[in-house]
């Protein structure tokens, strides 16, 4: 058995069996090795982005994560900006970046570069393999690490000599901790903030943002007249019909600094304290008004529901939940399109428990609104400001939840980043309909040019946020990639495109033009 | 005059008067203040990694730096494959990495991270400025770095504030050292050798690729028995009719060592030694055989074409030159196509001083010996050995020199990872031939699959490497994008429409079904 093959079974013995793969020569071996583990699916993606992307979907839906095989530093780098996204997710992923011979390094071949620097900024854990033989012990640790609570970014850089030389038999699946606990001070010391009957906030990410978590978080807030507020971007979010209503920061400073007014404590759970997306000009940098005092009740290493029962039982809450969503499809729109027609559209006529993959930025307009009445679902955003994630996540989540639909609600120019992802979607049939807005331009950076205070701008800023000379035609990018894809003008079109999508399985487009 | 203004027009006066942009929140200070230094142009690229690769194109043939302008660290990791291939190409460049606002850092918002960690590993400079006064002498000291030979990338990381607040003055253009000197001692140890008359090879990369500096080598080579030999993927080579003859280290690593069979010596000018690309199991590193010595002439710092002079001088070598390229356009093929049939139009059809931007890999086959019969052309290809170089490099070549016809020949699974660059084609109506070679595979990937020797691949393995499933359509893809397509299957229709696109100005692309 050599490094490769050792190292896939590894893998498969630690429950990650899935890799989205972009390999070079460096990684041939790995390729090779493949077929000799059949628990180990492999998922092509025609760019590194895709791949990390992809792999950070899966995780959020899945809940454990997928490897990726990457080519050297460049791969890596490729695969970075969504890499970022999966860290501000907390979702584990291990990354194998194959790497020249440990013999070749030295002759600073032209793939060679500092791999490690790249991986350090978005990993919680990297190794470089010392030799064939220990390749099955450092997958096991890449694992335990990346599957620590809540979740990380494990690189594992493969010389191309420690894939191919004569190794061990795999490693067990290692043994996972638990998250860690509150203690009872903390759990003290909140219940007593939220005895003082002051105006407070549970600022919440990660995993209390499942259904579970939610009603836990909302009996105490309905007990103690506590609002419950998500951060502005999170991992995976379950709404809907039947589930916990949850306010989220806006993203807007003004806005959000609006959602803080009057507020005296924030209690973290599974994040640190709010802060706005950017810094402008005269503009503060957190939204929370002077003499607001922010609590961490629950960091993002521990468990967030055993924290939530405890505070519950100091506080002697009972079952009672705060406000639910109730379903509520609007009528279908009419007339010429906009985003919140698209949103009512997709209200109305969305299955159960799908999938969203939010990328719609400006065209988020509207989703609110319409989404307070949908039947229960799960979202999973881009959570690190990198965009380009909405295509992949997309991916990840096909593949993670193959009797899920999934719709990706996605943004023209975020969209082109990693526009690849719709191949991958073919090749594996997935079933995932891509909502793309197409506004031909970086809409949201219109308004930001205003935020920054920057006025002055001519025709040659203009231009540089403007997607509109040439037009994009996302049709024929489709179809070039073998997804099937049309082009709606009115709400009429898009519920009826809409409506073909959803009832049949596999990968589609619509462009809605806006 | 805000640190944006100042900086650009820092540049300007710098002689950095191009900007390929992909801008975000933090950068929209200097998207506003482009309108007010009329001397600054910006190209929009929809990706990080077409703007890098455009730079680095640009550089090349322009001889001097573009800047780009990226978001925080996700951007700068999209641009990072394209800025290795660019390091290692030695192509000057400066990057403008917008990045939060100094007193925004603390609060780790979500695209916060270690910007100067990714950049480092493929500058040769990197400076985050410390506020907005210091901001011109920072982007003196940028484009200083960058044009210190033999050209090197420069990062400048902008925290928002320093773009926004008050600054001072713009920068008058820095003093560019000229390069090193080769002392005379060197010049009497490699005149030394080359009297010795035992088998020598000059091994060359960087300036003296250039039609002069090809000149003064042959002159020393014809007079010595020498062989003249470059790296295998240089930053810029001109060659093609009344040029001189040169070898270039084949990428195989057994025909790498057939071509060092029996050398003694190897003489360095502008790079390292000879390595191949890859190591292989049982197969060495280095192609040069037992006892051949290495010694280093002009390292990449120093100037070649003084440093060959002074080697002219020495040995009072001759005016005559080594062999030259003679003008001998081939017929026009007929046909089913293939690559060689591609390289024969080619040859037989292109105007002269074409740039090629070559990013064919296996469809190179053919290209050598039909070039050898081309009139003068220059040639840029991916260096670092991270595809998604080519259409990048066209992009920057065609924007340096507008009065030049760009083929960009391109393999197809390359083409995807930067396939925005068709976009900015179109935009900018650039004079660019992309001739698309449709294999539907990482075909050089097949053939390494058997030169590692892993020889126990499967269906698995062999997915991998397909792109047939789907195909991709390109004349679909290219259209979506704005660009004019045709496809072709056979050798006139190649002929056919190769003609009519050359015909042209502005940007088209040829599928070729292989």
């Amino acid at each position: 058995m050599n490094g490769a093959q050792s190292l896939i079974q590894t893998l498969v013995n630690g429950d990650v069996d899935l890799c989205f793969t972009n390999p070079g020569t460096s990684e041939m071996h790995f390729v090779a090795a493949v077929d000799s583990v059949p628990q180990m699916r492999s998922v092509l993606c025609l760019f590194e982005g895709v791949a990390t992307g992809a792999a950070d979907g899966y995780a959020r839906m899945a809940g454990k994560p997928a490897s990726t095989l990457l080519h050297l530093g460049p791969g890596l780098g490729n695969g970075f900006a969504n890499l970022h996204n999966a860290k501000r997710a907390a979702s584990p992923m291990i990354n194998i970046v194959g790497e020249h011979a440990t013999s070749h390094l030295k002759y600073n071949a032209p793939l060679t570069t500092d791999i490690a620097a790249i991986a350090k900024p978005v990993s919680g854990w990297v190794r470089t393999c010392k030799n064939a033989m220990s390749v099955p012990q450092d997958a096991a640790a890449a694992i335990a690490a990346a599957m620590r609570a809540p979740g990380h970014i494990s690189t594992l850089i493969l010389p191309g000599d420690c894939a191919w030389n004569e190794s061990t038999v795999a490693a067990p699946k290692p043994q996972i901790p638990n998250p860690a606990s509150v203690d009872a001070a903390t759990v003290a010391k909140i219940a007593a903030i939220l005895r003082s009957d002051e105006p407070t906030i549970f600022f919440m990410s990660g995993r209390v943002l499942m259904d579970d978590g939610l009603r836990l978080a909302s009996r105490v807030a309905y007990a103690t007249n506590t609002r419950l507020m998500s951060r502005m971007a999170n991992g995976r979010v379950q709404a809907g019909a039947g589930r916990i209503v949850c306010e989220t920061q806006p993203y807007p400073p003004p806005q959000a600094i609006k959602a803080f007014a009057g507020i005296a404590h924030v209690i973290l759970i599974g994040t640190e304290a709010p802060v706005n997306f950017f810094a402008y000009p005269n503009m503060p940098s957190t939204p929370l008004p002077d003499g607001c005092q922010v609590h961490t009740f629950v960091t993002p290493e521990e468990d967030p529901l055993e924290a939530l029962e405890a505070l519950i039982e100091e506080l002697h809450i009972p079952q009672t939940l705060g406000p639910m969503y109730e379903l509520n499809r609007p009528a279908l729109p009419t007339g010429e399109i906009d985003s919140v027609k698209v949103w009512a559209a997709v209200t109305a006529l969305m299955p159960e428990n799908t999938i969203f993959a939010n990328e719609a930025i400006t065209s988020a307009r509207g989703a609110v609104e319409n989404l307070a009445g949908a039947p229960p679902y799960d979202e999973i955003r881009t959570t690190g400001g990198a965009i380009g994630a909405g295509l992949p996540l997309a991916v990840g989540a096909a593949v993670a939840c193959p009797d899920r639909k999934v719709l990706n609600m996605q943004a023209d120019g975020s969209a082109m980043y990693t526009v690849q992802s719709l191949w991958t979607m073919a090749r594996e049939e997935l079933d995932i309909v891509t909502v793309l807005f197409s506004n031909r331009s970086y809409a949201i950076l219109q308004g930001e040019l205003k935020n920054v205070g920057a006025e002055m701008g001519g025709p040659k800023a203009e231009a540089m946020l403007d997607l509109g000379n040439p037009e994009m035609d996302w049709c024929q990018i489709a179809r070039g990639m073998g997804v099937e894809a049309s082009r709606c003008q009115s709400a009429e079109a898009f519920a009826d495109q809409f409506q073909s999508a959803i009832a049949a399985k596999g990968p589609r487009l619509i462009e809605v033009i806006l």
